[in-house]
């Protein structure tokens, strides 16, 4: 029988179409993956899923817009181990060697004297600041280039005290899946640090998939100039334009982003003012602190119900009866988290 | 003749995705819509559509990759009028009435007296300094949000001296396409302007399509507190973080953004450094500067090419001179766009 082209042509993707359907029906009918399998099921991982449900489902009554679909993140304590030390302050003691041989009148100067004499128990006692003059130097006075430069070859080479593993291996497994669950429902997710902004933006594409214009961190002043090819430069200034850290948090969220986040996390008293600014906003909200008891698998510190007092990411008891009284979300890493690490067993 | 499933199956396939080929050809074969329709063909035009084509053409030596792909355009004077004052400074002297009522013991004091003379003469020759009293009165002082309503009513009722139309409709229209076009080409355009970020941000998204974590501007400090009723608010604050204009521009860029742009448009001697920096770096790279010298349909204002200076929006002869030799572009708003402005007969 002849059939005529356009007659074959409609029946043709009428198949076509019936095919597409049912393969469409058969992958639908297959359960989704779980976006969270380092969580284990429990309140927090329940609040996370309920929560991108019902801002991102339309008609929902609590349905955010995907430009407002902003998260806000800590990062040390929030999204990377952040004891013995912050990773920027292993940085910026790596780094006196090299400043005081570029200014050798610094090396019988306190506290870059102590710094050099390796005494790790000296180290330990120095002064809030004398840890700005160390940041002042080991920050400063280079090319926004040059120090680019400085840190991406720290960050190949150095090595943390308990893991031995590059810093950025650091990473808690349970919150890159919340940053990629996160984006994959609209969200834009930054980085919200008391650390550098500068400093954060060289490592945090590459390992939270977090653009440097999506970093908010403490900001340092640069100054435009010309270097002496006649090529023109920003050069790095001691000067903090603006503290990224309690108050500063929400202060540098207006600065940066210009909205009011609609999800927040972070894990010490550094990120309350943000989670209250958060939570303060109209419509569905969410707010979540990282508790870390879990001394085995990483470490644990409060003082908050009890866990000792590191003075490194303080969760205070205040905090805490905060987060219970205002429908914030205690994680514990302890419970919540089934994985914590990539390179665990 | 009975045919299998499967063998029908692969026909109506193969009959549908021949149906599709032969659509997308013909679609391919229509000219493609001119992007810049307000433009008359020269080589201002010519220059943004090459260099958008090798920037995004795959396998292009100067190929960039979509998350670099940063376009930075100067506000006043080059998205929209800035003559015979800018926007932002009009919206301030409109606010000196309700900042006196707040504050009737500046009634009597310079510069406030001679606004609210309403002597036009005495105005226009305030001083800077006075016109930094009358900015920290009307840009701080008040929450992020009661600023957002005060300049949402300002932006809804009030008319340009010239057209007597709303600000926003002031927008060049050759240059919206320019941001379209760009942004449909995988860039991502940010307003780098002078005017206060905050202020700019109220109508960037509406008026330009561009969001507000998306525009770098004058930086004012914003202090975390509490209201009455306890609920977490940002006073503005009179501090000024960054001044974006001139060498700002590049300072602001780095802090807002923390990439280099590769394309730049300005029209001033404050869109120097911005247009330098963003053509320091390697491969293709666009600068553009928009040259007011369309008495009739806008404005004609230099000093350069013996144009007149009105000290707004200066373009000076050397400004010019360093255009030409270092490959930027200017564009004469008289012979480069057909069409200005929306509204035009």
């Amino acid at each position: 029988m002849k059939t005529p082209h356009s007659s074959a042509l409609a029946r043709a993707l009428a198949w076509a179409l019936a095919f597409l359907a049912a393969t469409t029906r058969f992958a639908a009918a297959q359960p989704a993956a779980d976006p969270l399998p380092s969580w284990n099921d429990g309140s927090a991982k329940l609040a996370i899923e309920n929560f991108v449900a019902k801002t991102t489902t339309a008609g929902s009554p609590d349905f955010v817009p995907p430009a407002e679909r902003i998260a806000t993140f800590d990062q040390d304590g929030t999204l990377w181990v952040e004891q013995p030390m912050y990773a920027q302050l292993v940085y910026c003691l790596s780094r006196v060697p090299a400043a005081v041989a570029a200014k050798p009148e610094l090396k019988d100067v306190e506290p870059f004297k102590t710094v050099l004499s390796g005494d790790r128990a000296a180290i330990a006692k120095l002064s809030f600041p004398d840890l700005e003059k160390i940041a002042d130097v080991t920050l400063s006075g280079m090319t926004t280039e040059q120090f680019q430069a400085e840190v991406s070859q720290w960050l190949a080479t150095a090595r943390d005290p308990r893991w031995q593993r590059p810093y950025p291996d650091l990473t808690y497994l349970p919150m890159q899946e919340v940053l990629r669950y996160l984006r994959a429902n609209g969200y834009t997710t930054y980085i919200v640090t008391g650390s550098g902004q500068d400093f954060v933006r060289i490592y945090a594409e590459q390992t939270y998939g977090v653009p440097p214009e999506q970093v908010v961190g403490t900001i340092g002043g640069t100054k435009f100039g010309y270097d002496q090819s006649g090529q023109p430069i920003l050069t790095k200034l001691p000067d903090v334009l603006l503290n990224d850290d309690k108050t500063g948090k929400p202060e540098g969220i207006h600065l940066m982003i210009g909205r009011r986040p609609v999800a927040a996390f972070g894990n010490s008293t550094g990120d309350r003012q943000m989670l209250e600014y958060t939570k303060a906003g109209p419509g569905a909200r969410l707010a979540m602190l990282v508790m870390h008891d879990d001394a085995t698998r990483e470490y644990a510190y409060g003082p908050a119900q009890g866990l000792p007092d590191t003075k490194i990411g303080v969760f205070t008891q205040s905090l805490y009866d905060e987060a219970t009284k205002d429908g914030w979300i205690v994680i514990s890493m302890k419970n919540d988290w089934k994985r914590i690490f990539t390179f665990e067993p």
